[in-house]
C-alpha cells in the first residue's frame, strides 16, 4: 500500500468535526495527524469527548497554517459558516489540498450568500475556485480539483431525491415543495433554548420558515444539474432525536408515471454509486436505516388522484449530510475508490 | 348546580378512552358512572393504568347495552373502527346519547369508507344520523343532537388549519398538500413492530403515504365547510415522541396576501372560541405548547418568492384530537359553556 | 366562596414557576397577582413561553418588594439557591407570607450550606424561621406557618419513601443507599452543556457522585424524622426524558418483614393524605404514573437472599418536588383542604 | 492473508443477531456464509431490516444442521433462552464451533437455572463443556476452546466493574448492591406492552426487582474469578434509550482506599485489554461514550463519610453485551488479534 496522505481536522470540537475523526480513524488511505480547535488549543482531544479516549491522543492544535502546513497534505474544515469563508483562503494559499464543510463557499454569489446568511462573503476569487461536492452528481468535477465545498445537509438529502426526476423532466419544477425534517444534532454543539433537551424532547417543530440558508443551495444545485430555475418551497422541522434528516418531497406530474417508472429511472441514474440505495414499491424509507452509515436510501410514492409523486429520501445528517459526504469528496479528488473508510453498515437498532 | 349528567366510556382501556377519563374527572357537569372494557371486564380500572390508582375505583364493565342505559345517560364510544359500527346503534336505539371517536361515522358514504378502511360500513341510516363534530366550524349542528361523530386527529389539526383560507378563497384549494407529522399514541395500545420502542425511538418515517384513511374525511369536511371539491395531498409521519400532531400545509395564494393578512383572518374567524389560538407574526407553533390540552395553536408564512402561504397547526392527537374533541361536543350538545372540564393549561415542559 | 388569597410567582421564568402558573390558575382559592422575573420585565408573560397564550395575559413584573406587597398576600419563590437567601427576607420583613422553592432555607445550619451549596448561606434568624415542608412528615408544622421552605426533588421522593421504614427501626440506617434517577427537567432552564439535546438524548449517566447537594438535606430531614443520625450514600443519575425521579433505595432489614408488612405499614404511616399511593405486592411504580400530579407512588421489594428490602418511589419532579408540593404547602398554611387545586390526574400516556 | 473462516448467525432477526451481521461484515477474518433464521427462512434477508439492503443479499436459510455444516465452520447462535440448549448440542456432535448467546449454557447448574429461568435446563454434558467468556477474566479459558458461552449483558458490565475490587480485597463482597439501568433494545425485538413506544417513552421503571435470572449469573461468575461466594442486589431498570447499560455499584470498603487506588488497581488489571478504559478522577462514563462501541468504561467515587465506593461501568448492551464480546470470544477462539473486527470508535452524538 502507498504511504497515507495526512490529514488536518479543524473544528473537531463540533460535531461535523467529530464525526470525520470517528470516519477517518478507519480510513485506509488517510492518517489524521493534527486535530485542530481555535477554543480548546493545547487540551487533551478526548477531554471534550471522552468516547476517544484511546483512540486519539495527545492535545489539540491551534489554527496555524504553518504547522498545519507541515503536519498535513489535506484540511478539512469543519468550521462554522463565517469562519471558514476567514480561513481556507490561507489554506488553499498554504498550497493545501481543503475540503470545506461550511457553507461560505457553496452559493458562488457573494450577494446572496449576505443575503440569507447575512454575513460577510467570502473573497470571490475562492468561491468559483470551489467545487460543490454532491458526489453522485457533480462527482466528476470533484476528481483532481484540490477544493471542494461539501454540501449541505439539507441539501443532499433534497438534490438526490429531486435531480434524477426533474432532469427527466418528469414533474413541473415549478410545483416542488419540500418538507424536511431533522435530528437536532444538525444544530450542533453550540448552546441555544431551541436544542435544550427540556425544550425539545417530546416535542416536534418548524424554524426558519422559507427562510433557512440551504434554500438557494437547493436551487442553484438543481438548476446547475437540471436547467431548472425555479424558486422552491423549503421547510425545516426538528425532531426530537439525534440523527437523521428525512426530506418529503412534493412535484406534480408532467405526464402519467408509475411508482416503478421512478424506482427504474433512479435505478438507473444513480447505477454504480454505492451510496444510493433505492426502495422497492410501496416501502419508503425511515431514517433509522441509514444511521451512522453514508447511505442515502429514497422511495416513492405516486398518486393518481392528484397526479403528484411523492419522493421520500433520508441520510444521517452527520455522515452523508457532512463528514461521511467530505470522505466520499476526498476519495474522488484523490482517485481512490469512492467508499474507501466509508463501508459503514448502518447501526440498527 | 343541577344534577351530574351520567357518562359511560367504552373501549376505556384505549388511549383515548383513558384521557377522557382524565378529562372527564374534573367536569363540573357529569359523573363517570360506567368504565367498560370488551377485553377486561371484570378487572380493576387502575389494572392496567396504575396511574388511576385511588382515583377510579372499581371494576370495568362489560359491553352490556341494558346495563348501560340503566348507568348512563351519555354514552363515548371510544372504541376502535369496524367496532363501532356494531355496537353504536345500539347504544342509539336505546336512547342514548352517543360521542363516537372512531372513523365509522366520519364519511357519508359507505362506499368511500369500504375504499379507505378496507371493512364494512355502518348502516346508512346511522351514518346520516351522525352530526360530523369539528367544534369551531359546525359546531352549531352539534347543538341539541344526540349523535356526535367525533373527528380523526389529523383532520382536526388539518381542517382548523386549512378552512379560514380556503373559505375565504385566498388559497387554490387544487394545490393543498398536507405534510403531517403525529407522535406514537395515535397509533394506540395494540401492539405492533412499528411502534416497538426500539424502531421508532431515534427514527422518522412517513407510513400510508397517500392511502391513509383521514384523506377522505379531510376532503369532505373540507367541502361541507367550504365548496371545495378537490383531491388533496396528505403525508402521515411518525415522530418519535408520545403526544402531538403537527400539519405542515402548502398551498398557492390566488392573489397577494400577507401574513398579517391571515392572522387577522383566522382571528377573526375563530373570534370567541376559547379552544384556537392564532400566533402573531413570525412565530410558528410547537407540539409541546398544547401538550395535555385542548387547544389548537396555528401559524403562518407567507413566501413572496413562491407566491405559497405555509400555514401550520398542532394539537394534542389524544385531546383536541380525540377525547377532549369529544368532551367539547358533549359541552355543545348539552348547551354547556363549550370550555367545561377544559380548562386544562398545557404542560410545560 | 370567600376571598381569594392573591399570590406572586417570583422567577417565573423557570420550570418550577412556570408549572406554579399551571397549577395556580386552577387553585380555587388563589388568584395569580403578579408574575415576575427579574430578567425579563416588562416583556409579555407568555413571550417566552407561548403555551401561556391567552391564559395569562399582561407583562413580568419586576422583582420590587414594595410592589409585591401592594399585588400579593403570599410569594412563591422560584428562585435559584443563592438568589433567595437575598430576596427572601425582604418578602418576611414586608409582612407576606412565603413558600421558596430553593435550597436556601433548607439546611439549617450555614456552615453546612456553605460546604455543600458552595455560596453563601442566608441570614440565620431566617434559617431558624422556615419550616421544611415535606408536607406529608412535617404538615403540622406548616400549618399557620407564615414561611416554608418547600423541599427538594430528590429529597421529596427519598424521604417519603424512607421514613416509615426507618422510623418503625426495620432497617438499619447505617445501610441506606439511594440510587436516584432524574428526568433533564430538574436541571432547570439555564443552558449547559450536559442538558443539551444531543448529549444527554439516548444517553444515560450519573453526576455529582457522593457530592449532591440534596444529601446533607435527606440526612437532615430523616435525623429529624426519625432520629437516626447518619451519612447516606446518594447517587443521583440523569434519565433522557423530560419529567420525573424514581428513587431506588437499599437498606438492610434488622429483622424478617414481608413485602406486605411493609405495605401495611406504609398504607398506615399515610393513611388519610390523599398524594402518597402505595402499590401492591410485586408492582412497582412507574413515574410517568405520577406525570404532571402531585402523587408519590411507593413499591417494595424484599429479598430473603439478602436480607435486604428495595424500596421503589416516584414523583413528577416539578410537581411533587417542587411546584406541587408548594401549592400544597400553601394549602397547609391557610388551613384549606390539603389537595385544593392539586386533584391533578397523570398524563398518561 | 489466510482464507477466512466461514461462519453462520442463527437468530438473525434479533437484535442480537443483526448486530453480529454488521459486526462480521468488516471483519478481517470472516465470512458470513449463511444467514439464519427459523421463522423467516426463504425470506429477503434485508426484507425485514432494510438497512442490510446492498450489504447484505439473498435469503435466509433454516435452521438446518446439515446446511449449516457445509456453509459454515462455526456458528453464532443468537437465539432465544430455551431454544438454544435444544440447538446448540447439534451444532456441537456436528463439529461446529458455537459461541452461544443466550442463557442456556452460563450457569453450570441445571437446578439453578431451572429456578431462575423457569424453562428446562440444557444437558449437562454440555453444560459442562460451554466456558464462560468474560473475555477479560476468563479469556485464557476461551484460547482453544470450541464452545463459548458469550455473558449476559447486565453481568459483563457488572462483573468487570466489580471483578478486580472484590479479588482485591478491597471490598466487603457481603455489601455489593448492583444498580443497573438499560436501554430498551436489550428486551429484543418481540412484542410486549412493556417496551411500546408510548409505554416507555418518557417514563423510567424498574423490574424483575430481586428476581431477574442475571442475578446467579453474576454471582457465579464473582465466585469463580475472585472466590467470595455471596448473594448480591440486583436490579435493573428500563431507560427510555436503544442502546447502553450503566451499572451503579455500591460496596463498603474494608480498609481506606483512594479514588486514585482504584483507578490504579483497574488500569493494572486490564493493562493490555483493547476493550476497557478506566476514566481518571471526577469523571464518570455515560453510556453514550460506548454506543456502537465494545468497550466497557468505568469510573469511581469513593466516599469518605460513608465508608463506601461507587463504582459505575457502562457497555453498549448489544455489543460488549452481546454481538460484540461474541466477535472478542471468536477471536480469541482462533487465536486472532482480540479486535478484529472490533475496532469501532464509538458513534456520538
Amino acid at each position: 500500500m502507498a504511504a497515507r496522505i495526512r490529514a488536518a481536522v479543524v473544528g473537531s470540537t463540533g460535531y461535523g468535526g467529530v464525526d470525520l475523526l470517528r470516519l477517518l480513524r478507519r480510513h485506509p488511505h488517510v492518517e489524521v495527524t493534527s486535530v485542530i480547535s481555535s477554543s480548546s488549543a493545547g487540551q487533551d482531544i478526548s477531554g471534550g469527548y471522552p468516547h476517544l479516549a484511546d483512540i486519539y491522543e495527545g492535545t489539540l492544535d491551534p489554527v496555524d497554517v504553518d504547522l498545519i502546513r507541515q503536519k498535513a497534505d489535506v484540511v478539512f474544515a469543519a468550521t462554522p459558516s463565517g469562519a471558514s469563508s476567514e480561513l481556507v483562503p490561507a489554506f488553499l494559499d498554504a498550497g493545501l489540498k481543503v475540503i470545506d464543510l461550511s457553507g461560505d463557499f457553496r452559493l458562488k454569489s457573494g450577494a446572496l450568500y449576505e443575503k440569507w446568511y447575512r454575513k460577510k462573503p467570502a473573497d470571490e476569487k475562492y468561491l468559483v475556485r470551489a467545487v460543490y461536492g454532491l458526489c453522485e452528481v457533480f462527482g466528476d468535477e470533484v476528481k483532481g480539483s484540490d477544493f471542494v465545498s461539501n454540501p449541505g445537509c439539507y441539501p443532499t438529502a433534497a438534490l438526490l431525491g429531486l435531480i434524477p426526476a426533474v432532469k427527466a423532466g418528469w414533474v413541473d419544477p415549478e410545483t416542488i415543495i419540500i418538507d424536511a425534517k431533522s435530528g437536532v444534532s444538525g444544530a450542533g454543539r453550540s448552546l441555544s433554548l431551541t436544542v435544550h433537551y427540556s425544550e425539545i424532547n417530546e416535542n416536534f417543530k418548524a424554524y426558519r420558515v422559507n427562510s433557512h440558508q440551504h434554500t438557494p443551495e437547493i436551487e442553484m444545485a438543481l438548476e446547475k444539474a437540471t436547467g431548472a430555475t425555479v424558486p422552491v418551497t423549503f421547510t425545516p422541522h426538528l425532531v426530537p432525536m439525534t440523527r437523521g434528516i428525512l426530506c418529503t418531497m412534493y412535484a406534480r406530474l408532467k405526464e402519467h408515471r408509475t411508482e416503478q417508472d421512478f424506482i427504474d429511472l433512479y435505478r438507473e441514474f444513480y447505477r454504480g454509486r454505492p451510496f444510493v440505495r433505492i426502495r422497492g414499491r410501496g416501502v419508503w424509507p425511515a431514517t433509522k436505516e441509514v444511521w451512522g452509515s453514508n447511505y442515502c436510501d429514497i422511495g416513492f410514492s405516486v398518486d393518481e388522484r392528484t397526479h403528484r409523486v411523492t419522493i421520500l429520501s433520508v441520510i444521517d445528517n452527520l455522515v452523508k449530510g457532512a463528514a461521511g459526504q467530505a470522505v466520499q469528496n476526498l476519495n474522488l479528488m484523490m482517485g481512490w475508490d469512492e467508499s474507501a473508510g466509508l463501508e459503514l453498515v448502518p447501526v440498527y437498532p
